[in-house]
């Protein structure tokens, strides 16, 4: 194992967040908030102290880095980014509590939105602009954003490809070009010129400046912290619609993006997973909008709120411009599968994601097939090319994993006693990387009210959902660590 | 497709089911119940004219069998077993709708023992006797009983195994011995022979004997259909626990007993099934008892009632001596998980198996290996055999088979507009072949308040649950059907 490897890699990821809270250090400045300043500074300099401790221990590292090394490299890069992340919260004194500040820290990086807070509007906007800036970062990875950077000569297996496939979400990682380094910038790159057309499209909907900013990284991250107290429900209804539209595109597969740079376009029109996202996006707004006709005065508003919350829970965005909680069972049934299904693989949404759940019932029908004809070799395609055995090994493994995740953690939870409705909807929206649940969890409330175990489960759960379970569980097992 | 063979087994199906019935007739005649005997007459009338037609239109079959038409004749027998099966109820009148009455029958039939009915003490005798009888046949497989009976002289892959395949639970089938038929009489054997003991021992609780012989068909099959409507919290304690105990045996695979009867204790005590069966019970039981300690008077009481709630869940019984429905959040949550676990493949109970929630958590184990080191070759052992491949993956595909399953059914039903821990439990509890769920389905409620529509979404849970998924599914695949 090659600890000194990972040690200078966390480094580096320190440094990262030192410099990605400039700006935020600058908003509390100019707005005046002095006890902001000294908590971003302060933060600032501690993360400088420690980088530069574990630089200095870490140095002469191999250049050997296998895929175990990669795993170990991004679960515990995520820990220590979320740890540092939370002091300007603490620091400043707008969230006291640690773990209070690390679950609302997790939730930012994970894009997952959920909060511990009553009310947002009280925070300082130096600290409600780091909030939201945790979910850009997270929403692409910040050890990609590493991979953009640096040049990454090492030997081993493809060291490059193993943190982008354990830090990016999806069932396969494509690499859209032979060299890791360029496909990480090509991904930033979409990210960025994503954000900058979300925030354009914004400020036309004369959206203020600072909202502008924050709603777009919560809604490129797809992560769903807002700035204000009622999300998105104060807006207009054209933002309102900018943002459906916005949530929608950030859970498209970025490689589809890129096929579109390549005028590509018919691959992009034919890939299964697109057409299954589209299609579910398109039947369950359908249905919930059938579902909810008298609950709202006009047409429009019917399907604008309906389009809205399909696509806020789909994307695992959660925003929310309507309490969900109070419509009627089959429409928050609806939200709850969507909830599971989860955005499409390679966007920055969470879930199970709309490739995995193709390639979950395409080797059902070929277990039922074989069932039958237990003689006749079957292979699964998607896209036109055959899927290797092994991916599907591991998607099914993956969806025992959740399973087993899920009931261990609503079991953990329920000893606070809240209902089962509320625990089963907590557990599914964080570990799905969404924010609000149902019940005492839902749109227009908040986590406060769970016990500090609780909240340590669900951080766990949002940091196994966003990095696809398996770093997460490698940092539990013998194997994850031996030296060989 | 042999679709005349199908015929066949179809019309020895409705045979047995009419000698079945021959019981519960008597019963009728000798409590003197009119309306009773009218509806068992006219039923296995009906019965015999729909057999004879069958038996004569699918004369001169082809002796060939291939697996295919094995699933066929499971799902489509259970479906004509429970058509023909509810008639007594309609035409009696004591369940005077067809739907309601079909509910009844698949939930006794799955050994499910989820109920539409309000009280049970209005049933007249020999409806009450049958409506449990349905428990025992469908506990241990009324084909299998078929295979007990006739010799399989067919040529093909094996039909006498792809029955008992398709009927029986679990991942994999053990052939306990060389021939099929030996394997399903051992099977009988050693179910009536638990069936009478159990019998015997609630009769020296002094249990009455109507009573006894109708409560030990609920436990054999691990059904849950009772005779009194508060289940069992009105007998003594000794009898709720000689429950409990048989429960617990019934849901053991049966294996395991023809192996004490060889004398092979080792391998009794070395399976790794029933090491995890006892150990979730021991440690849920513990779990509960703590979590429930203020609600019952002693420490009897309190043990006697989790250990009882503990045994009907998790070998999906279903009986109650007490509601769990108005137990804290934590003991609701460790049912609802044990709900999913269930009881050993090759038992009567449903769930997913203790067997298949091994192989899944050893097929996560190894892709988490495999990850962290993708050059190593890895197999997968169970007491000490290395597993194939294409059991894994079924058992995975079966994994999604369920979820996909339960979201679907949890989405329907829910257009009822019953809570979603109502709805989730139902769907649990249904497709688990458990019975009693929370809430409006709790333990002292039932299902009479769901629509025709979720009625028979259940129905189908119920079937698919006991037959293992795929002969259900197999039903409705071109495949299934396909003449090749």
């Amino acid at each position: 194992m090659n600890y000194k490897m990972i040690g200078r890699y966390i480094s580096w990821i320190l440094l990262v967040e030192a410099v990605f809270m400039v700006p935020a250090l600058i908003i509390s400045l100019a707005c005046g908030e002095m006890h902001g300043v000294f908590a971003f500074l302060e933060t600032i300099g501690m993360i400088l102290v420690v980088a530069g401790i574990l630089f200095l221990l870490c140095r002469g590292a191999r250049q050997i880095f296998y895929a175990r090394e990669g795993f170990l490299c991004v679960g515990l890069g995520w820990i220590v980014l979320s740890i540092m992340g939370c002091l300007p919260f603490v620091l400043s004194g707008e969230i006291p509590h640690f773990v209070d500040a690390l679950f609302e820290t997790v939730s930012g990086f994970t894009t997952t939105g959920a909060s511990i807070l009553t009310a947002v509007e009280p925070l300082s906007k130096g600290i409600l602009y780091w909030r939201s800036f945790t979910h850009w970062l997270g929403g692409m990875g910040v050890l990609v954003f590493l991979l953009a950077l640096a040049s990454t000569e090492t030997r081993g297996d493809g060291f490059a490809l193993h943190i982008l496939r354990a830090e990016s979400p999806g069932p396969s990682v494509d690499k859209m070009t032979p060299h890791i380094r360029d496909s990480a910038m090509i991904l930033y790159f979409l990210y960025i010129f994503l954000t900058v057309l979300d925030i354009a499209f914004l400020l036309i909907g004369k959206m203020p400046v600072f909202d502008a900013v924050c709603t777009a990284f919560g809604t490129a991250g797809t992560g769903g912290f807002g700035v204000r107290n009622d999300s998105i429900a104060g807006y207009s209804p054209y933002i309102q619609n900018v943002c459906t539209v916005f949530m929608l595109l950030f859970g498209v597969n970025f490689n589809c993006y890129y096929l579109l740079l390549l005028r590509r376009f018919r691959s992009v029109v034919k890939n299964e997973e697109l057409r299954l996202y589209f299609g579910v996006v398109l039947v369950s707004i359908l249905l919930i909008a059938w579902d909810v006709r008298g609950l709202y005065a006009t047409l429009e508003e019917t399907f604008r709120h309906s389009a809205f919350q399909v696509a806020s829970i789909m994307t695992t965005t959660g925003f929310a411009t309507t309490d969900f909680d109070l419509w009627p069972s089959f429409s928050k049934s609806i939200l709850l599968c969507l909830m599971v299904i989860g955005a499409c693989a390679g966007s920055t949404g969470g879930g199970l994601k709309c490739g995995r759940v193709l390639l979950l019932m395409k080797s059902l029908v070929r277990s039922i097939r074989k069932a039958l004809r237990p003689n006749k070799v079957q292979v699964i395609r998607s896209d036109g090319r055959t899927i290797d055995e092994q991916v599907l090994t591991n998607t099914n493994a993956y969806l025992a994993a959740y399973v087993i995740i899920i009931v261990l953690s609503m079991i953990i939870i329920s000893k606070d006693g809240l209902s089962v409705a509320t625990n089963f909807s907590a557990v599914l929206a964080c570990f799905n990387n969404i924010g609000p649940g149902l019940e005492v969890v839902g749109p227009t409330c908040n986590y406060s009210m769970y016990s500090v175990i609780s909240k340590l489960v669900l951080i766990f759960d949002m940091l196994a959902g966003r990095l696809e379970i398996f770093p997460m569980l490698a940092l539990f097992t013998r194997a994850g660590w031996k030296n060989t």
